[in-house]
């Protein structure tokens, strides 16, 4: 059978001016994956019509799907659906179903509706509508009947993340199971730590070597952390999983300690886990990391179990009142350093009554860097009971990435700590 | 003067299967678009030479530069230098100046260097090599010296994005000014909060049609924020400049209440320097946004001067032993409510001395919900000296949207508040 093949197009001048990050392409092709839809290519054009036309074209004569955010706003710089008409030879009509969802739309949220607004219900003639029940632009379904591309399937959805999100899941997603026959891929991740890519790759090398053919790896990195993803292919779901899984039984041993979950568990999801199974519970002192580590455990849905609170101590009074880091500490070694960084954890482990607590004081930069303590020196700890580890970790001199990176090696240095770990 | 067009593309598998964002072509295309260089189209494709061959194809056919990243990994699925070689019908030889880094790059970090890390030195015999002092692949930078593509620009560099990032301010940025004549362009972005695009469209519609041809507006709106951003293309920058700040001198007035800055300045930046400009110190006491308020402002560089610190209160128990919040309140009205938030702002406020606080109480969700307090019930405070603000806020059932549009609504009574406006 052969594979399905999609493209994803997003509309809009914005994105090719590099004016706002293009979340969607992502998320729909990870959706597309999951139910053996292939994404072969990914494109950005402008707000132009010539512009439009021309990749719509070339689209179709590549894949089957072609799937396209944007350009569906009330403002006049959007253009997609006149576009989409002249593509189809089609004209726009008002959909009733997409006018009364507006019109409640705006008389629920108390907001005065506006001719703009109104104009969101026209929709090519020839299209089914998508209804987007999370707002006014509206979703469209248009299959080609005639011509090279017979049979090929066009949705245009708005490029607002959630909106588009609501349409796939609800519309795009079950149609597209419908309408193709598709094949089995079959993804499996193993996330490690604190390991590089190079090193990762020599060490599993002779495993690599000996995949079949219809597994393919690829190596992910990203900040301190490299994902291996196993990628099958074939016609029975059972069979297929299993044999991922053989292989994945085979390279765990090389590279263990590493590991700390997989799939989609980032590595707040797995602590969440971890710190459920064990019942224990976490807080946070943050100085240079300003708030992170905070965020990547709070986004998790559900970490109000074990995840109490923290202090942001950014300035030196917070961490001397607040934690009770003892002023000559921070006089005699600085606010960076070892014994600050200890005081901090112990400090707010004893504040929030938990039991594990993480901290972090580093120079984040891009400027404050001295001689000794250049941009990028970071001092990590985590205190448990009766035992408190300290590590001191060099990072760039880019602010963005030290605060990135610099919460998951504190966040790694509690991993490793929950699974008794405390040497390496 | 025709516009140099370029067209930027992103090679990968983990792009296409979504496993990765992709954070470079933004970044590329804004960089670009600040030396005058339009880019017309973004595209994505797999680690597969005969797709990179057709993209190399195609792009050549539309654009006079084409810069590439991804594909320069050291692992096996990497493919990029090998497929540009056959595009220029070229070879792979070992070039001396890498070779020399990336050995100097293992000596200093104390790791070992693998044959796989030699082999990074290797590089098409035709191409000019850009050294990256930031990591061990090369950057490679072509002109096609025959066919219809003659005098055209190829740039392959990594994807990791800080190495993207050096190579192309130290590398690519400079020699394309050099090998292109490049016209005017000219960006203000009025950055507007509180105000949807429609409403927004509507109050300016005169104004907006009344706009010079060269002189284009774009609608970019985010969580709660509405971007305006004026284009504008010519001969002369002072002249140009002129007419666009004239044309925001003309809509100023009728939005002037929602405008927080102006271009790059986001939300977090312009309320630093709303700080900085009145002297004022900020603290935050978070429990729905869970530390992102404290991201926000910590990812500023320079912001320890006025930001002291906060409390993630995400347990009611450190509501109320480290924040102060009277038990018999969260009793009475729950933790969601506006006493608790009034409460929340004004303990951190006591407790890190500062001229104002900022406090978040919310269902973030998807869980934990009421009839009462649906997920989404979100309560703001900001406290001053002798006065403290508190808004109800409705939002969506979506957790991470919750906790940017919380944390950014909050945030934004803070500049009000800022401003001596009680009121709205």
């Amino acid at each position: 059978m052969r594979p399905i093949l999609a493209e994803v197009v997003t509309i809009g001048d914005e994105i090719l001016y590099g004016q706002i990050t293009d979340t969607n392409t992502q998320w729909m092709s990870t959706q597309l994956d999951k139910i053996g839809i292939k994404t072969v290519r990914k494109s950005s054009v402008g707000d132009q019509e010539d512009k439009i036309l021309q990749i719509l074209e070339e689209a179709e004569s590549r894949a089957d799907i072609i799937l396209l955010t944007g350009g569906l706003g009330p403002t006049k710089d959007d253009i997609t659906k006149k576009t989409l008409c002249k593509y189809f030879d089609d004209e726009l009509i008002i959909n009733e179903d997409a006018l009364g969802f507006i019109t409640e739309f705006f008389t629920k949220r108390g907001r005065p509706m506006t001719e703009l607004n109104r104009q969101q219900a026209m929709v090519p003639k020839k299209c089914i509508y998508l209804a987007n029940k999370t707002g006014t632009a509206p979703g469209m379904w248009f299959e080609k009947s005639m011509g090279s591309g017979k049979g090929k399937i066009f949705v245009s959805m708005p490029g607002v993340p959630h909106e588009m999100k609501y349409l796939m899941a609800n519309e795009v997603i079950p149609r597209l199971k419908k309408y193709f026959e598709t094949p089995i891929i079959y993804h499996k991740m193993i996330r490690t730590i604190g390991v590089g890519e190079s090193f990762l790759a020599e060490k599993i090398e002779k495993w690599e070597d000996s995949l079949p053919a219809h597994i393919k790896l690829a190596y992910l990195p990203s900040f301190g952390q490299v994902r291996l993803r196993l990628t099958g292919m074939g016609e029975n779901e059972e069979t297929l999983k299993q044999e991922v899984q053989n292989e994945v039984d085979k390279v765990l041993p090389m590279i263990q300690s590493f590991v700390f979950g997989y799939d989609d568990d980032d590595l707040e999801v797995a602590l969440g886990k971890l710190l459920k199974s064990k019942n224990k519970t976490i807080s946070a002192a943050e100085s240079c990391t300003g708030g992170f580590i905070s965020h990547l455990f709070t986004k998790v849905p559900g970490s109000s179990a074990y995840f109490m609170g923290s202090v942001v101590s950014y300035a030196n009074a917070v961490k001397i009142n607040v934690l009770g880091v003892k002023p000559e500490t921070i006089e005699n070694h600085g606010a960076v350093s070892e014994e600050t960084v200890m005081q901090m954890a112990e400090g707010v482990r004893a504040l929030m009554k938990t039991d594990f607590a993480i901290a972090t004081s580093g120079v984040a930069g891009p400027d404050g860097g001295t001689p000794e303590k250049p941009v990028g020196t970071l001092w990590i700890a985590c205190a448990m009971e009766g035992r408190t580890i300290a590590r001191k970790v060099q990072m760039s001199n880019q602010r963005e990435t030290n605060i990135n990176y610099g919460s998951v090696v504190a966040m790694n240095l509690l991993r490793k700590m929950l699974n008794g770990d405390y040497e390496s």
